[in-house]
């Protein structure tokens, strides 16, 4: 696997493997590998000829109040981890060779960011976006790889792809769970063990959610009313939204039908998880 | 030479050209072909195998209170034009082409956008980088060419494109003007005989400060001044700015040195008109 730090470095890498007609794959990241990570990478040597990997903690999707500079970090150990699964390259560049001096050049999804992260986290997705769309200009890739955890994250992108007339390929994994349903995040290190374990009341509910659908409750009020007072019975639970939304608009409805995102974000502690769960009424 | 009025069509076209490896060329213009467009179509056919030329007068970087329901449009001669010179595709979409419903993705420059006709016309440079982020997307061509007349618009484009780390090279056209150097505008057909007259005063100005400056002038707002004056002196002249700043960065300068750019934009009844020098002092 080659580890390239300079934008320079990992086109010349692609840009062989272009030549010799390989279908390219990129898994952007924020390493700190999650088996929610590792899936997406399985399932791009999978579907790909040549898998980049990239690993950069964007400081343009952070706010000034939150946790840029403790995000977790483990280099070493990520590079084995995706070298072990048949990574090609690993993209790991320093801030400054993504945002050198003078930067001023932002991607912005506009209408469908103003909800769920997009209000709680001003500033976040214009960040996302804006290194995404870099990444794929470095990368060029035919398919990129995002997690289903971050649903609000895939549909903003997808949004910008199709917007933008990018012509990348985006594909989801699904959302990776422990034992017990906690949703894998890097941000679970931020919790100790009885918030952890407060913190599978998210996915508890969420089923809880999908089994009332299927009882044949079509009120969105009513099932998020019901949400709100599972996820609230838990103590250290500090809800910051519970959502549900249609699917991939993400507008409010006022009856249950079709394809519908049921999304929560919820703060433990100094953890700010989120959790969803996609399904067709 | 092809014309294509989709994006899927304009896509395929390319699309063989880029298997045949060839070099492609994007002329991006709002149509209306005057000697400046159609200079810039034919160094791009010199330099490449394969030049596409995008007609698309875009709403998006017209302010509410702008001429985009006048712009001017003469289709059938454009392309004829654009034949001639040995143009192989024209992408001619309509607006719902490129901004269908439900669009909402912008890509926004931001410092050197907030000087020169960015003040004067506050979204008309978002519009512009967005379409052209779309063109390039569309095109992805090699080489994209724009005239030097808009020289703010030139900068902000090499801006994104360094920004995002876009794989294009941009290529600049000298100013073609008229005889007695009115420079060449699709906007010009908005001017009487009397106001196309007085409108020579923006070359004879720029001219005016070059020789200054080959005579010694160093300070800018002396510069600026005599500019000032000069173009003031025609009654139909309605100043909207005149800058002299430093190139590429379009920084205010406190003494001429180096490269700089002499911009003025100045109203003549209904047209605007922009007129520029780049120099070394």
């Amino acid at each position: 696997m080659q580890i390239c730090e300079s934008i320079k470095a990992i086109k010349a890498s692609v840009s062989d493997a272009r030549a010799r007609e390989l279908k390219i794959g990129l898994v952007p990241t924020m390493g700190c590998f999650h088996e929610g990570h590792l899936s997406l990478m399985r399932k791009a040597v999978q579907e790909c000829d040549y898998v980049v990997v990239s690993l950069f903690i964007n400081p343009t999707q952070f706010g000034p109040e939150e946790d840029f500079n403790v995000y977790p970090k483990s280099f070493e150990r990520d590079a084995a981890l995706a070298e072990d699964i048949g990574v090609n390259a690993l993209f790991f560049p320093p801030v400054e060779e993504m945002y050198p001096p003078g930067y001023q050049t932002y991607v912005e999804v506009e209408n469908i960011t103003g909800i769920l992260c997009g209000r709680s986290r001003p500033g976040h997705f214009r960040g996302v976006t804006t290194v995404v769309a870099k990444l794929f200009n470095i990368v060029q890739p035919d398919r990129a790889y995002f997690g289903q955890k971050d649903a609000q994250q895939v549909a903003v992108i997808k949004q910008m792809v199709k917007d933008l007339n990018m012509d990348i390929k985006i594909i989801t994994g699904k959302i990776i769970r422990e034992n017990g349903g906690l949703a894998m995040s890097s941000r679970n290190t931020y919790l100790n063990p009885a918030e952890r374990n407060a913190a599978t009341v998210l996915y508890r509910s969420l089923k809880g959610a999908e089994e009332s659908i299927a009882g044949g409750e079509r009120d969105p009020a009513k099932l998020r009313e019901q949400l709100l007072i599972k996820i609230n019975s838990e103590p250290l639970a500090d809800v910051d939204y519970v959502e549900i939304l249609s699917m991939p608009e993400l507008q409010t409805i006022a009856h249950l039908q079709g394809k519908i995102l049921i999304a929560v974000a919820v703060w433990f502690g100094k953890a700010r998880l989120i959790d969803n769960i996609i399904m067709e009424v």
